[in-house]
Formats: C-alpha cells, sequence, structure tokens
C-alpha cells in the first residue's frame, strides 16, 4: 500500500490558488464560524450565548457512564479553552447553560453506519443539543466547542441552529505502529484529536517486517522476539479500545499478512514461506519473507491466532492486510512450486488468492468481517470483504461496480507531505466513482488517512498527522460541495491551535528538537534556525530515501531537520498568497511588495546567521546546504523584486539563468533531504519580473 | 508565613549587574559544562565521550529495582535529549558506556543526612559512575545528563572528574496544592524537575482555609466538603510518595493549624473556636476562623488525624504549620476566654502556644518529628521541632543559637515573582548565621523554595517554578562560594530547556494562553501579543492583590495576561545588559546601539499593533493599559537613544520629565497588573543621554 507515482507540484499549486481565489467570500462567514468539519447545515442568528463562571451543562433522555464521562471531559475542555473556573456543580436542565438530550442508546459495539447526526441549537439564553444516540451527542459536543470563542464582552457561542450529519460512515485514521513504535500516551491524545475532528475509526497497523506490536498470549514469541520488547499488552490494548469507543471511535486492528510479515519469523520462523533464522528488519521496503500458503501448519496457527485476537479487539471488522507481495520466497521454495503445480495454481497472483481466500475463512469462521488492501480483491473473493485502496479511486470505483464495498486511503497518505489541499481535493467518489449508480455509490464507506511510520516516531509524529488530517476528516464527514480551500485553511489554523490543548504536539514538538539540533539558546542564532526550519518543508512522496547517504533504517535517528520541519510550511503559504495578491495587482501594491521584501530579505541572510552555530553543531551542519539554498534562491527572488520596483525588466537569458538557478538550488536542498516549498513563489517574482511578464517595465 | 517587607528594585539590579561584570570569565567555562546545580569539585581533562546508538549502561555492586528504574529513566532521557535509538540491550559492566556502581543501599525510607556524594569519571573510552548507596547514583545520573551536549562530532560527554556532595542535606519545593488544586500529573513532572536540580524534599501543603486536598478515611467530610471535590486519594498520594522516593525525594506533608484551617471545618465545625457554619474560602488572606484550643475533643480529633496522616506518609518528620492566627475567633468566644484565665494564659500567644505544645505531642506520640513555621518557636518547645522560617535568616540564626534545627524559606518564595538572581543571593548560612558556631550553623539544615498558588493553578504553575527554581537548588546544593551570577543564568537557560524534555511546560504554556487571549493566530497581531508578554512581568510581592479592581477569589480565571507572563523576562535581562554595556562603552558602540534602537522600535509599536485585536477580545483589552505603558515608556528611551546617536544632549528639566513619566507609565502598567520590568534600563538610556550624563555631549 506505499507506493503512488509523482505528482507534478505545479498541478498542485495551480489548483491551490485557483481555489483559494474563488472562494474567498464564502470563506469569510465559515471562518468566522470555525467549525471542522463543517456542519450539513448550519443558520446564524441574532445575539451569542456568553460563556462564564456560570456555564453548567445537564443531560437529559437516555443516560450512561460514557456520556458522564462524555461531560467531564467536555467541562474539561471549555476549561482548558477559556482558563474559566467552573466547578462541579448537580445542575438540571432547568437550569443548564447547555441541555444535552440523548434519545436512546447506540450499540454496545460500536458498528459501521450507526446514526451519528445531531442538532444543536444556540440562542442567546441557553443551548440545546440533540442526538439519537451517544454518538450524535459525542459529534455535537465537539461542534459547541469549536465554537467557543472571545469577543469584546467576552468568550461566548454565536447564536445559530445547526443540523448535521456525516457524509460517510467509516472516517478514518491509520497509524503504523511498527516501523517506529508509537506509545500509548501519544495513541490516546491522537484518539482525541480524531474525536475533535469527528473521525470515527482507528486502524492500527499492528504487523510489519518491522516490528510485531501486540502481545500474544498463545504465540508470546510474536511479541517477544519480534519487538525489541516494544508492544502493547494486551490490558493496554483493552485500554484503547475503551478510550477509542468513549469518544465514538471503532478500533480496527491489522495484521498484515503473508508479505510485510517478516517480525513474525522470527520467533516461528515455521510460518514462514523460506528458510530462517529471520531477524527483525531493520531497513525500509518491501522484503521477499512471505508466509508459506501451502502448509496446513500456517492455517492452523493462523486460525488460533486471530481467534485470539477476534476476541481481544470487538469490532465486526479485521484487516487483514495483503498487500506487496514479491513473491520471491514462494518461486525459491522447491516444496511451495511443487504445490502449485499440482493445485494447478498458475502464479504467485493466484497463490496469494488461495491463500488469502483461507484467511478470509479463517476471520469468518471467527465472526469478523475481512478488510484487505486492493490486493486481496480477485476474482470470486465473497462479497463481504472491504477493499481499502492504495492504488486510488479507479480501483475503489471497479471494486464498487463489482459489488464490493470499499474505502479510500489513496491521496490521503499523511507521510508523504503533501499539503492540506492537495488531500482535501481527495474525494472517494471523485473521479470515476462520480459515474456510479446510487447502490453503488453507497458501497464507498468513506476513507482512511495513513501515517506509515519510516520517518515518523513518538516525537514527530502528531506533527505529521495535524493539523492536516482535520481537512481529511472534513472531506469524510461534510457535504460534497464544501470545497472551499481558503475557508478550510482558516478553520483548519483555528483547529490546529484548539488541538494543543488536548495535549498533541504537532506545533511545540519543534521548538524543543531545534533546540537539541542546536544545542544553544541564544535567540539570535535560535531564531535563525527557526526561521529556516518553518521556511522549509521535509522532501515529498519517497524522494527523501534517493536522498539519504546511505540506507536509512529503524534505527537511524529521527534528530535532524527534516525530521522538525512542518510537512506544510504555514509561513511558505502565508508568503505564496502575498506574492499571488501582489502580482495580481500588477506589482502596484507597495505595501504588498516591501511586505515580501522583508521576507526574502530574512531568508536571504539565514545561511550566514547560521555559519557559527554549523561549526558547533553537526546536527546545524547537516543543513547547511538547504540553508544556503534557501538564502541563495530568496537572493535571486530579491534581485527580481528589487528590479520590478526600480521599475526595470529582466532579459530574457538571465531570466532563464535564474531559473536554472533556482532548480539547482531546490536540488541541494536535497542533499539535507529537504524542500524548499516558497521556489514556485520565488519563480513567480522572477517571470513577474522579466522582459514580458506581467510587472515588468 | 506570607508576608514581606517591600525590597527596593534598584538594590538588586545593583547586584545582578555587579556580580554579571565580575563573573563574566569564570562564567565562561562554566557555562561550558552545564551542570546545575555546579558540582563540589570539577576537573576538565582532555577529550570527549561520544554519545552515539551505542551507549550502554551497567550496573555494578549493590542492586535494587529503584535502580533498574532509574536507569530505565535515565536512558528514556538520553533518548530525548540526543534523539538516538537505543534499544533495550543486556550489557555487562565491561562493554558498558558507563558503568554504574553503588556499594550498598540506602535506608528504607529515606533520612535527613543521608548520604549523596558521587563520583564521576568521564573519559574518551568510557565513563564510571560511583555512589556510596542510590541517593548518591541518582544524583550522579543527573549531573552525567546535563554534560551531555551537541558538538561537531555529534552528541558527547567532556571528559572529566567531578567529586560532588551536597553543602545543606535539606533542599526542598514547598507546592501549595490547596489555594488551587495542582493535578497529580503536575505534582509528578515537578518532581522530575526537583531530581533533575538535586532537590530532596517535597514540602506538600495539603490543608487551607481555601481547601482540604487530603483524603482521610477516618474524617471523611474533611476531604469531601472541604475540597470542591478536588482531592488526593491515599492511593495517589501513596503514588506519589513512590514517585518520589525513585528519584531521591522525600515528601513531608503540611497540615496547617491553628490558623488557616477554614476548609476543616466545613465538614467539622466542632473543631473550630467560633460558631459556624463554614464554607470554603474563596478569597485570599489571613481569616479569622481557628481551632478551638480548649477543648479536648480537639486533640482527641487530631491525635486520630495525626495518626492516620503519620501512617500515610511515612517521612520523619510533620508539617503541622502554626502560621498567621490572628486569635479574634478566640477574643469572641467566652468559653476560650474563660479557659485562658483559669488557666493563667494571659494573651493569644500563649494560648497558640499551648495549642502547638500539644500538637507536637501527638505528632511524637505517633513517632514522628514536627516541623513548624517561625511562629512555634516559642520558650520551652522542646528542641526536636524544625523551624521553618518564612520570616528570614535574622530568626533562623536565632533559633540555631538556642540550639533549633531550621530551613530558611524567606527569599525563596517564588510566587513573590523575583528574580533568579535575587534568590540566588539569599543564603541560609548569610547575614548573622555567618557568625554561628560550626556547630550551631550545623543546625540550619537548608531551605525549602515555596511557591503558593493564590495566582498559580495547573496550567501556569510550571512556570512560577522553574527554571528560578535551579537557581535556588544550586544555592542548597553547592558550596558556599558558587556566587557568580552570570554562571548561574547561562546554565539556568540551558537546564530551562533540558527541563521541558520531562514534561515540564514553563515555557511552552504562554503560547498557548496567549492564543486563549488573542483568539488569533494571524503572525502579525500574534507576534506583537508575544513580544508585549515577553516584554512584561507579573507584578511583584504582593502588590498585585493592591491593583486588583474587585477582591480576586479562588473563583476568578488565571486566564489573563498577567497568568501568561514569564516571572523574569529573559527579553528583559539580555536588553538591560546591552544597555549596561553600551553605556560602558561611552555609548561609542554603534553595533549595540543599533542592536537597542532594534528593540525599543518593536516595544514602542506593540501597542499600536494590538489595537485591532484589543477590539476583538476582552482579554487583549485588559492588558491596553500595560501595552500603552511599554510602548509609550519605549518611545521616551528611545528619543533618548536617538539625541545620543545624533551626539546631542537632553536638557535637565526634560530629563525630570522624562524620569517622571517613566515612573507614571509603571503606575499604568500595574492597571493590568503587569510591570515593565526595562524600566531601569530605560532610565539609564534618559540619563545617560542627558546634560553632564555618561554619553551627552
Amino acid at each position: 500500500m506505499r507506493r503512488m507515482g509523482p505528482v507534478a507540484r505545479g498541478f498542485l499549486t495551480a489548483l491551490f490558488v485557483l481555489a483559494t481565489g474563488a472562494g474567498m467570500v464564502n470563506a469569510q462567514s465559515n471562518a468566522l464560524l470555525n467549525i471542522m468539519p463543517l456542519p450539513a447545515k448550519v443558520e446564524r442568528a441574532e445575539g451569542s450565548l456568553k460563556i462564564d463562571a456560570t456555564f453548567r451543562i445537564a443531560f437529559a433522555g437516555y443516560r450512561e457512564s460514557r456520556l458522564d464521562r462524555a461531560g467531564q471531559r467536555f467541562l474539561h475542555q471549555v476549561r482548558r479553552q477559556t482558563g474559566l473556573v467552573l466547578l462541579p456543580a448537580k445542575t438540571d436542565a432547568g437550569t443548564a447553560t447547555l441541555e444535552i438530550k440523548t434519545d436512546h442508546e447506540s450499540k454496545v459495539i460500536q458498528e459501521l453506519g450507526e446514526d451519528e447526526s445531531y442538532t444543536l441549537e444556540v440562542t442567546p439564553t441557553g443551548a440545546k443539543l440533540h442526538a439519537a444516540n451517544p454518538l450524535g451527542t459525542l459529534r455535537g459536543l465537539q461542534t459547541f466547542l469549536q465554537l467557543i470563542a472571545i469577543t469584546p464582552e467576552g468568550f461566548s457561542v454565536p447564536a445559530l441552529h445547526i443540523e448535521d450529519r456525516p457524509r460517510f460512515p467509516w472516517r478514518g485514521l491509520m497509524i503504523d505502529s511498527c516501523r517506529h513504535f508509537i506509545p500509548l500516551d501519544v495513541m490516546k491524545r491522537n484518539l482525541d484529536g480524531m474525536e475533535a475532528v469527528k473521525m470515527n475509526v482507528l486502524h492500527w497497523h499492528l504487523s510489519e517486517n518491522e516490528g510485531f506490536r501486540a502481545e500474544s498470549r498463545k504465540f508470546p514469541k510474536l511479541h517477544e522476539q519480534g519487538s525489541d520488547g516494544l508492544y502493547y499488552t494486551q490490558e493496554e490494548i483493552r485500554g484503547v479500545i475503551e478510550y477509542a469507543r468513549d469518544r465514538g471511535i471503532r478500533v480496527v486492528p491489522e495484521f498484515d499478512m503473508p508479505g510485510h510479515s517478516t517480525a513474525w519469523f522470527v520467533g516461528y520462523p515455521e510460518l514462514a514461506g523460506g528458510s530462517g533464522p529471520y531477524a527483525i528488519e531493520r531497513q525500509w521496503g518491501v522484503f521477499d519473507p512471505a508466509m508459506d500458503p501451502t502448509d496446513e501448519k500456517t492455517y492452523k496457527f493462523l486460525n488460533e491466532f486471530i481467534g485470539e485476537m477476534a476476541k481481544l479487539f470487538p469490532d465486526q471488522f479485521f484487516h487483514i492486510g495483503g498487500d506487496e507481495v514479491n513473491g520471491k520466497a514462494w518461486d525459491a521454495n522447491p516444496k511451495i512450486q511443487a504445490f502449485m503445480k499440482s493445485h494447478h495454481i498458475k502464479n504467485n497472483a493466484e497463490l496469494q488468492a488461495y491463500f488469502s481466500g483461507r484467511v478470509q475463512d479463517l476471520v469468518a469462521k471467527h465472526k469478523k468481517t475481512p478488510v484487505g488492501w486492493d490486493e486481496v480483491l480477485v476474482p470470486g473473493v465473497p462479497k463481504t470483504i472491504v477493499i481499502q485502496s492504495w492504488r486510488g479511486v479507479d480501483s475503489l470505483a471497479a471494486a464498487a461496480k463489482d459489488g464490493y464495498r470499499g474505502t479510500l486511503s489513496n491521496g490521503y497518505y499523511l507521510d508523504l507531505g503533501w499539503s492540506a489541499a492537495r488531500h482535501y481535493a481527495m474525494d472517494p467518489l471523485g473521479g470515476p466513482a462520480a459515474a456510479l449508480t446510487p447502490e453503488q455509490k453507497q458501497l464507498i464507506l468513506g476513507g482512511e488517512s495513513c501515517i506509515w511510520s519510516e520517518y515518523v516516531n513518538a516525537e514527530n509524529i502528531d506533527s505529521r498527522i495535524w493539523p492536516r488530517n482535520a481537512a481529511i476528516a472534513e472531506r469524510l464527514w461534510s457535504p460534497e460541495g464544501t470545497n472551499d480551500v481558503a475557508s478550510m485553511y482558516a478553520r483548519m489554523d483555528t483547529e490546529s491551535a484548539r488541538l494543543e490543548w488536548l495535549g498533541l504536539t504537532h506545533r511545540s514538538f519543534q521548538r524543543t528538537m531545534l533546540q537539541r539540533i542546536a544545542g544553544t539558546w541564544t535567540p539570535a542564532e535560535f531564531d535563525a534556525l527557526r526561521a529556516l526550519a518553518q521556511g522549509l518543508e521535509h522532501q515529498k512522496d519517497y524522494s527523501r530515501e534517493a536522498s539519504a547517504s546511505s540506507p536509512p533504517t529503524s534505527l537511524t535517528p529521527l534528530n535532524r531537520l527534516v525530521d522538525a520541519v512542518y510537512p506544510e510550511s504555514d509561513v511558505s503559504r502565508g508568503f505564496s498568497l502575498l506574492v499571488d495578491q501582489f502580482v495580481s495587482s500588477g506589482c502596484k501594491d507597495a505595501a504588498l511588495g516591501l511586505e515580501i521584501r522583508t521576507q526574502l530579505s530574512e531568508w536571504a541572510t539565514i545561511d550566514e546567521r547560521l555559519q557559527a552555530l554549523a561549526q558547533r553543531s553537526r546536527l546545524v551542519q547537516e543543513a547547511t546546504p538547504a540553508s544556503a539554498a534557501l538564502s541563495l534562491s530568496a537572493k535571486i527572488a530579491l534581485d527580481a523584486l528589487d528590479t520590478i520596483l526600480k521599475g526595470a525588466a529582466i532579459a530574457a537569458d538571465q531570466k532563464k539563468m535564474h531559473l536554472d538557478s533556482l532548480s539547482a538550488l531546490e536540488q541541494q536542498a536535497h542533499k539535507s533531504q529537504l524542500t524548499i516549498p516558497e521556489l514556485p513563489a520565488f519563480q513567480k517574482v522572477v517571470e513577474a519580473a522579466s522582459t514580458g511578464g506581467l510587472c515588468a517595465k
């Protein structure tokens, strides 16, 4: 489920600018509401409800302890967002500021497609939240929290009427806890984040070549020998499931087979279709080892294992992976080749289909519904299976045409470092799926963002998920027409700040990492390093491997600048908008020109300001190719800007030289595994300044 | 133990500058070592020990599970400080990078005065830590962690030889969990901070007028009715004690009596020497209610209560408070007056002494040693008692002369907002104590910093303790002659950053609080607010009450700018040094002049940049008196600076006007309960620019 083709950067930039321009008016009004994902229907009313120390909530209708805990958590979050002192108090519906009414219970084990709708009515004198079941109540409470804002009169919520329900029933985040182990507290705070943006499935990737992360009591050598001691106990897993259920989130475990499974074989080499011994894989990629699909012992083992895990994980769905088997272990094994011959299995794809069918039977035997990556969809596979598509909307639509349910993950790989706008543009019902019949569209259940953890660990994972994941959450919850990128960004920025109250470290992690890199706190030097970090992004897609001087492994420290930058630079985004506006004004807006000049001048001096620090810190030194590239490219843009401001023009040959230099500097930044996201804006300034360009005289 | 006389600001400034100037050379060499508190003896050697993925530790000699946990915690902290991947691995002494040898066990219940010494030997090929018992081992591990630094070759520890032991055996931090409740996780991360700077006593202030915070199973109405539900269960308390013991920290509980005790009376009014009913006190200050010292029921109750708590808290010492009884409840009670007459008790002081004696007997009966604030020291009190002095070194020295043991807290009240340098200048053996005999000096056990929580809650408490507490920790650990303020600040800044890896939020809390205040994330506006916050400090000592428009209570939200500023502004400290250097150069150093000008210009524009935000946010609006005051005072300094740079001078009458304006602006900042710490530096610029001044022509 890993590889995607490269996508031209220019396309994205064009898309983003277009969307930004088109949506401005809408953005303003939506931004004021700061709800993310946007509700199905919002009507504003006059006035607002004051939130002060007298704020109280009361539950009505159906009651359960999960709702009480949600109420406590809600009040705790109100305290965090406002700083108000809200003493614990018994309140009845008559005196509560917010009355929360739930009609009836939801399923004991949360099911796909349960009602998550709610209505929220806020007037200047009080608010009422109403939902059919606790899931809707949970969603509505999050909406209310997002509406609390500081105003000239203090904290308040605007008067309004909301009717809300999700567009898709499956809105997930997949976390890869294998390539780097993700500790329990980090898992939990990300569940808090998911609740905040109304996601409802944690897909937990628990086994890989690089680690087996779940305790098995039947087969203890799985976690004992396959994890370096870094695994979740069954008690901890039950804790996560309970934590998730409290937040209206299902937990779907994934045990990837027959490939991506080296870590299983360390303790149980007899499962493998090759010859051991096996060690935990330290490198990244697709490796040869795979389970032996021809030996009945394999199915006996998997039957017991799946039985154990099916009890541990209550969710109806059970993910069996199934992706990226290269077949080399099978090719090399005469016993397997003999089996294929005797069973008329023509190739490895058919052999995998055979394995997959057997495993699906085991999953069904233990009363679960299987989920698999695209590869499990082969002719004759039962219609119960859910296909998770890493290949794209095309295969997802094709599957739906054949009657298979599916979810989209292509386009939602957070580790690739795409912009929020680019993720936002991906729609599970986009492309060929738009032409499906309504019944076929029903089969497309939603989507899942994915964070694969080659370059992600406990320290920076939050930053690789948030805030961009909020844009994907909106795509999966809000009505189809919700496409205003400027509004999305405005609300995402607000939500990003609010997510910090939940303990997420997606912004705060950077300062501590940069301090480690710098080993200094002298403001002048440290500020230069921070400006560098905030002006760069890590390389996109899978290009980072190519730039590494030696093959990165799970033992490579993630302590470099590339690990500390944000995947999407706010500074760069703001700068690109400035340049767009400036060029749109025919470069006549002097204030904008000055603002651009100030920013360019800062970048232009960064490399020089970092020289002394680079002499003292190896980790700063490693980033100097990127700092030199950023400073030099900013100088090129600065020269072009000054040419415009002087009313002159850049000649054609010089323009070409400048643009070539910019491209070369981008390559240079790759030596630090970094990219210069301002480059299209720099190019735009050069082009505007060139003879015949928009702003040249 | 609350009130102290005002101390002239000028004194401190003079002291600071003096120390800074004097210590520069020493500071440089010490700063490189970055150990805080400084060890008793350090000898540098050639080379350094590389810290990379091969780093391993091994224990030798005496073993126990606490040491194993310390080793795990140590490795975890190495990971956090370096980002290195250190897989769990079995290592023997022969192959370990750091060998940790402990000779024998320490006491099961940690005792006052146990050996905490250690030696640390680092060579380019390995390191050896050696201590008599686990307490010394814990201290040495912290020293090693502080020595890890980034270098041109990666992470390493300099080769050296350290022999270290504490100067005082009692090095405490008192946390007031009553006026605002301090949650468990906050308590724990502060214990982590204490361990990092080698403090060894948590003094836990658990009862007050405003709250009774410990679960009592014998008298459950104490916590049930006296805490708003915000209390620690006995299990949680045992967890804190265990957590502290793991870190070589004793936990001394304080139950303050007979005053500061209104919260006890909510559930048990019969204990009080007045007539109820009583409610949890919401305001701050000294209140009338006090226990009835004349009723045997009181002692029966306290006997049972102290018995229960003496079992819960294993430490030898038990703090009974004893401070600030105003006696009004006793004056007004005829029964008490009759008792005094019949028992020949002449006044309330004698009555309190009678009470105190009875309570001390109870404490002794339960095999504990009592501790009390100054007031418990009255003629005839047994020599076993330990006096905690909030009044000052004079009374501490006087007590020692009389044969009483004592600790110093006067000068270490962190909530007063003093600079680290000012705390650092306080010495338990300073003033009259310097003239004590060696035997008498032995009676002065050390000191305790105190954080009283009127204006402190879970959100900002870390910032009110750290990093300044590290300076107090150094005063209590390091040899008497450790007095180099510049070195202290350099190492404190480093330690401050390192403390963040432990989860302390003393710096990171500010951004989230400012975002709440602003309700915006637009860089331009937000940066202005942050610059304002970082340029100001909260009012010092007890002046904040005086500036409040209505009496603050425990229900007043701590969500304003005054709650979000750092108690000691780094920016201001840096600026003052700049001005000192500039003036010392006869105002000839143009680069310094320009740097000062840039900073002044930023401050001068802050108020204007915040205007729009103040229109939108009530919380920003409340800070506008301070922002206007900062901007106007910076403009005055800017004018003066420009006068210098032009080679002109300010006339005497204008100088007076400027200085008067600056004083008035400081008063204006108080309207926001803030103070302008740059004011002495601004005054210095004005004076330098004035006719006859250092820099005037």
